[in-house]
């Protein structure tokens, strides 16, 4: 970490949000506009275990951006509830998240796909909403995910939907290494 | 340059739009994680003559991005029409992404604030339609900017609309560096 480094004087909280592409982009390009001025970025993505090629070019960044991993989606794909483990991922990510928050290190926390996380019941809105609450004046926050709860909007500084006009998915076309993923 | 780097077998052309947060972010992203996974950007911004924050923490993933900056937006704000040298910084812009996008030496082009450049006059939607349909196959090409003319849409292969559903700037937040610039 740079010592005497810049500080955000006021953080907000963001919110990706829509069925669109350019959630996950939007909050990793927030992180690397905000390495350029000195930020410091701790970034926690749930529901995604592969291992997305952000991770390896990140690395480049690594004097002011972390970025960590906490629990798949294969429940998705079966079509159940999450099962213990993933409750427990789930947790450890969220408890990581807060930690960084509040240890004065990190001037952004991006929990990526944390409201779609919510969806799929890993986490209950309330969870949420009481971590939003947690946050200190200087950090800014930034979740995406697709289908809002209406609560966290409500307490949001910023909310964009990224929505879908036209999508090459609809062409057939399957996820690209590099593009989407 | 990569030598015998990975390439896209297949390009589409994208568009961010909207009056929302995260359209120049997502792009930035995008490059970022193509970078993870060794394929080459090259991206003009136009109407930012101002040095976003972003352009410091690229230098560090420089063998994979390139970024330039070509004409600001300083007639916007006088509301007058854009001069001569607006319009000539524009094309060198315009000029200087159809070399690097046919020269085989990038995966993604990305025409940042070219489309809202288009609704300030700096180009004619034509133009931009010849240089789309000048896109060589393996090559992704993405333009973002508020204000997209339906033509543009017609051609491009996904388009994301990023709405503001909430902003701080509601509450008469200004620009802070790192995060908005």
């Amino acid at each position: 970490m740079k010592e005497n480094r810049d500080k955000l004087s006021k953080g907000y909280v963001q919110i990706y949000t829509g069925n669109g592409k350019g959630k996950t982009t939007a909050a990793i390009g927030q992180a690397v506009r905000a390495a350029g001025f000195g930020l410091t970025t701790y970034i926690v993505q749930f529901m995604k275990e592969f291992p997305y090629n952000e991770l390896n070019s990140l690395k480049h960044l690594s004097k002011w951006i972390t970025i960590e991993q906490f629990g798949g989606d294969d429940f998705v794909y079966k079509k159940e509830l999450p099962g213990k483990e993933d409750l427990k991922k789930a947790q450890k990510g969220l408890s990581a998240a807060k930690e960084k928050m509040l240890s004065g290190e990190y001037d952004l926390i991006i929990l990526d796909e944390v409201i779609v996380a919510i969806y799929y019941k890993l986490f209950k809105t309330k969870e949420l909403i009481d971590f939003i609450k947690q946050k200190p004046e200087n950090v800014e926050l930034i979740l995406t995910g697709r289908y809002c709860p209406e609560e966290l909007i409500g307490i949001a500084d910023l909310v964009t939907e990224m929505n879908e006009v036209k999508h090459y998915y609809q062409k057939g076309i399957t996820s690209r290494k590099g593009i989407e993923s």
